[in-house]
């Protein structure tokens, strides 16, 4: 862990079941990152607010703020960040190719999946419990289902079932996938179709910084 | 323009009128790629077919196919890639604080407004066409608000108000934008609120390589 003083270091806007906060917690732990904590109760709409929305205009968290008071929001665009700012650990392969392999494994989760499953999603869509489950559950098996096919095509390309979600190594792709696998397990989402997703979730949650960055 | 021959010109299988397809198409051309097209007819739902899905498993255009019949879909990735295989002209600043704006950007489009309108969630949120249009108009201007006061909040940080969406030069920042903007005006959205995007759309389109990637 960094030893700067705890005025200098930065500090992350979040909530701890939502999926975005749960991937910056885990690359800031992954690459060693002390960082202060403060909630947005997503469940009090506190995000919706205008204290949070000076922070992130759209209202969704996490937001990092710096110790000297910039602000990044947008999971991708903090990882991204960590990485060129803290390249070891790495979270992205070194190889152009694979490491757009491994970015199109994000996008499909956060924006092909998790979007859809946004709480101002949900509520726009309907009231009833079961019509937002049904919604979630629907969005989150059909990009499990793509993220299945593509993990098992670049294992193809790489020559082996990789154990990860983009081969041997954690990447970006397991920080996304992970709590994906958990809202779809959230919303009833029946996994037996994904053992390939399903073991990279187990090799993932196995990794020396994961306990500490999960919702629980 | 590349000189290779045309059986070793990547393909780019996409749709007119996808955002996502206009922001790759922009991407190539700014950079000087040569590329084969190849049509998915979204109104057809060719993008949900066997046969399309075989390149993309979860039916989205564009995806780009590198001679050596590699596929590679999501536009963030895309753009990354290009960037780091043809860095010049770039899409992204250098320094590391100023490419995650650029990426914050991107990902307010990317994953906060264009996936709730895609075609798949409009089919499955409601069948008129009034419905359909007031949920996407509700996404993009709520969207687009953000970007504003994003936009606004970099050009402080930068000391100036920037002619792009990003400072003063075309970044991918403004490859999401455009096409993000012609969608709001197409859902009906009132642009009025947001002066900044609008100059930054107008700059964006006046370089020289705009107008060849548009869907007209």
């Amino acid at each position: 862990m960094t030893t700067a003083a705890p005025d200098r270091l930065p500090t992350l806007l979040h909530y701890w079941r939502s999926s975005a906060s749960w991937r910056v917690r885990w690359a800031l732990a992954h690459k060693g990152i002390a960082f202060r904590h403060e909630t947005v109760d997503l469940l009090q709409r506190e995000q919706r607010g205008d204290a949070y929305r000076a922070q992130n205009p759209i209202g969704h968290v996490p937001t990092l703020v710096l110790p000297d008071g910039r602000r990044l929001s947008e999971s991708v665009a903090i990882l991204e960040f960590l990485e060129e700012t803290h390249p070891s650990p790495p979270l992205y392969p070194t190889d152009p190719w694979q490491r757009a392999c491994v970015r199109q494994l994000v996008e499909v989760v956060n924006a092909g999946i998790q979007p859809l499953q946004n709480l101002i999603v949900l509520d726009r869509h309907a009231e009833d419990p079961a019509s937002r489950t049904e919604w979630a559950a629907f969005f989150n098996a059909r990009g499990l289902a793509a993220l299945e096919a593509l993990c098992l095509r670049f294992d193809a390309e790489l020559g082996k079932r990789g154990r990860f979600a983009f081969g041997d190594t954690l990447t970006a792709a397991d920080l996304f996938l992970v709590p994906q696998v958990y809202s779809a397990r959230r919303f009833g989402v029946d996994l037996t179709p994904f053992p390939r997703i399903v073991e990279a979730e187990t090799a993932a949650l196995e990794t020396p910084h994961a306990e500490g960055a999960r919702p629980e």
